[in-house]
C-alpha cells in the first residue's frame, strides 16, 4: 500500500493500492467521525461521484484523487482511442467540483503527460500515468512535510494551540498544513495541548480536526466557537494556528468563516496568530484581501445541524463561507519555503517572488 | 387573561388565567421554535416539573412562575393545615432549579406574605397570595419596561444591532431586557435590523431570539457565532446589545459564553457594546469579575446538537456556560434606573448605591 508520512495510515485520505490494475481507495469523510471507512473507486463515475459528494474533500486531497482518477478513467476506457479516452476522462473529472483550483491544475498536468504518451501501448501509458499521479501525490506530501519542518519549532512546548476548521492530513495527500505542523511537532516530541473550535456551520473542527488529532493520540479538547475568547482570557492559549483558502500578495488571508474573530481576539490577548499554507494558496494578482470573493452558502446550513432544525423555519440567514483576516493581525505565514514573518507585500515577495 | 405589555401575547411566557380557581399557563419553550404551545400547570408537581425541565426558563420568568406556583400548591393542599401546606409547597418549588436566585427570592416573598395570612379562611388566603404573585409579575414587567424606556434611544435608527443568546420576553415576566430595549424601540417606530448569533452550545439565539424577533415582525437575520467578526468588519453592525447573568460592582459582566468575544471584536471595530440588565443582576459584594464562579456544563452539549452527534465519541470537551466581559469593553449598562455609562465602581455606585 502507498503509505503517507502520517503517523497513522487511517489519516491517508487518498491511497492507490497495487499497480495499474490496482485500486483507488478513499477515506469516506462524510461518515467521520462516527465511522472510519475506506471505499474503493473502481470506475471513472465512482471517482467523480466521490469528489462531488465530498467523500474526499480539501483542495489538495481532491487534486491527488483526481490524478489517480485519470488512471482509473484511462484504464476503464481502454477500448477507446487514446485521445477520446483522455478527453472523456478529464472532462468527467473536471465537472466534479467546478471551482476547485487544485483539481484543474492536476488534470492539466495529467493531460499534458498523457499527450506526451500518445502512440505508446495502452498498458505502458497507464503505467506512466500512474507514476505521474504518484509523483503529484508525493509532491503534495513533500509540501506538507516542508510546512511541518518550517513550522514545528513555533509550537509552544508545554503550552496550547487553538485551531479552527480542518487543515489536516484528511484534506491533503500528506500530513496536512496547520495540523501537519502539529503532527510534526508531536513527532519531534514537543508536548502541547490542542483546542479545536467546532466551526459552525459545517463543523469541520468537531467532525474532522477533533477526530484526526484524537486518532494520532494528541491531547485535543473540543470547544464551541463561542468559547474561544474565554479560553484566551484564561491564559489557556499560547498560539492560534489555522490554514488558508486564499492569500493576497500583502498577506491578507481568506480562511473559513470565524478565522477573523480568532485573529482579533488573539491580537487583543497578545497571542501569536499563525497561518500555515502552501505557496499555491497565494494569489499574487490580488493586491489585498478586498479582492477576494466570498462565497455565500445555503441558508439551510445555518438553520440546522446535520439535518436537525435549530431555528425558526424560513428565518433570514447570512452564511458566508470565508472571512478575510488582515495581514497586520497575522504573526507569520508558514509555507513550504519558510515562515513569512509579519506578512506584507515585501515579506511575501521576498519569500515567494523568485519561486512563483 | 393577564396580559403583558408585549406586542404579541404569544411572547408572554407566564400567564395566570382567571381567579384563584383559574390556571397557570406556560409557553413550552422546549418546543420552540418549531411549535408554539402553552401548557397548563394544574398541580404543584406540574409547576415543579415545568421549571425543572426548562419548559419555562430565564431567571425572571422562573421567579414569576414560582410565585403563581405557590398559589397552585396552596390550593391543591387545601386539606392540609396552613403551615404544613406552605412548607410543602415552598420546598417542592425550591427544589426545581437549585441555583436560581430569583426563584428563591420570590419564594421568600410569597412565604412571608403567606405567614402574615395565617389564620384567615383558606379562600381569602389564596386570593391574597394570587394578588401577591400578580404584583411580583407586575414588578418584573415594569422593570423590563423601564429598561426599554432608558435604552431605546441608543438603538441606531437605520442601523443594525447584534445580539447574543436570549434576553427577551420569553425569559421574563415582561418584554425582556436586551430584547425589551429592541421591542420598545420598534414601538417607538425606530427602524433597524437585528442579527441574532445562534449561541452554541444550547442555541438560544437560533431557537428563541430569532423566533421572538420574527414573531414581532422585526427584521432579524440569524448568523452562526463564527460569522460575527465578518459582520462587524463589513460595517454591518452599529451596536452590540446583550443581557447579563451577574455583574460585579466594577461593571465586569458575566453573560452567556461567547459574549466576551463579541465585546473584544466590537472594541476592535469601534462598535458600541451595551448590556441590558435589572439592578438585581448586580452582585455588589463582588469587587470584580474574577469573583464570579463559572459553571461548567455537560460535555454532551458540545459533542452534539439536540441529540445529533457532531464530534467523535468521548472527545475531551471544555464547556463553560458563561464568560466575563471586563467593564472597560462595555460602553454602558442599561438598568431600570438609567444607563450606567462607562461602567466602573464609581458609576455603578452612583446609579445603584442608594437603591440597593
Amino acid at each position: 500500500m502507498e503509505r503517507g508520512n502520517t503517523m497513522d495510515e487511517r489519516l491517508d485520505a487518498v491511497v492507490w493500492q497495487g499497480d495499474v490494475e490496482g485500486q483507488l481507495l478513499l477515506v469516506d469523510q462524510r461518515r467521520l467521525p462516527q465511522v472510519w471507512e475506506r471505499i474503493a473507486c473502481p470506475s471513472l463515475a465512482s471517482v467523480v461521484e466521490a469528489i462531488a459528494s465530498l467523500t474526499v474533500r480539501g483542495a489538495p486531497a481532491i487534486g491527488v484523487a483526481a490524478g489517480y482518477g485519470v488512471v482509473v478513467g484511462m484504464r476503464e476506457l481502454r477500448g477507446l482511442e487514446h485521445e477520446a479516452a483522455l478527453q472523456q476522462t478529464v472532462e468527467a473529472l473536471a465537472g466534479s467540483r467546478p471551482t476547485a483550483r487544485n483539481l484543474f491544475e492536476v488534470l492539466e498536468r495529467m493531460r499534458s503527460r498523457a499527450e506526451e504518451l500518445a502512440g505508446q501501448p495502452r498498458q505502458a501509458v497507464l503505467a506512466r500515468l500512474l507514476e505521474h499521479a504518484r509523483a503529484i501525490h508525493a509532491e503534495d506530501r513533500a509540501r506538507c512535510e516542508a510546512i511541518g519542518e518550517h513550522g514545528w519549532r513555533l509550537v509552544p512546548a508545554g503550552g496550547a494551540v487553538l485551531t479552527h476548521c480542518h487543515a489536516g492530513a484528511l484534506a491533503t495527500g500528506g500530513i496536512g498544513t496547520a495540523l501537519g505542523v502539529l503532527h510534526r511537532a508531536r513527532r519531534e516530541a514537543v508536548a502541547f495541548a490542542v483546542y479545536a473550535g467546532e466551526t459552525r456551520p459545517l463543523l469541520q473542527g468537531a467532525r474532522l480536526t477533533a477526530w484526526e488529532l484524537q486518532e494520532t493520540g494528541a491531547d485535543v479538547t473540543l470547544v464551541c466557537d463561542t468559547m474561544t475568547a474565554a479560553l484566551m482570557a484564561a491564559g489557556r492559549v499560547d498560539m492560534v494556528l489555522v490554514g488558508a483558502d486564499r492569500i493576497a500578495r500583502n498577506g491578507d488571508t481568506a480562511n473559513k468563516i470565524g478565522t477573523l474573530g480568532l485573529a482579533v481576539m488573539a491580537h487583543h490577548f497578545g497571542i501569536p496568530f499563525y497561518v500555515a499554507a502552501p505557496s499555491s494558496t497565494f494569489d499574487l494578482k490580488l493586491a489585498d484581501g478586498r479582492g477576494i470573493p466570498i462565497e455565500e452558502r445555503d441558508a439551510a446550513e445555518v438553520r440546522g445541524v446535520r439535518g436537525t432544525p435549530t431555528a425558526p423555519d424560513g428565518v433570514k440567514v447570512w452564511n458566508p463561507a470565508f472571512d478575510v483576516t488582515p495581514a497586520r493581525l497575522i504573526r507569520g505565514i508558514i509555507t513550504q519555503f519558510g515562515v513569512i514573518e509579519s506578512p506584507c507585500e515585501a515579506s511575501v515577495a521576498a519569500m515567494l517572488g523568485a519561486r512563483q
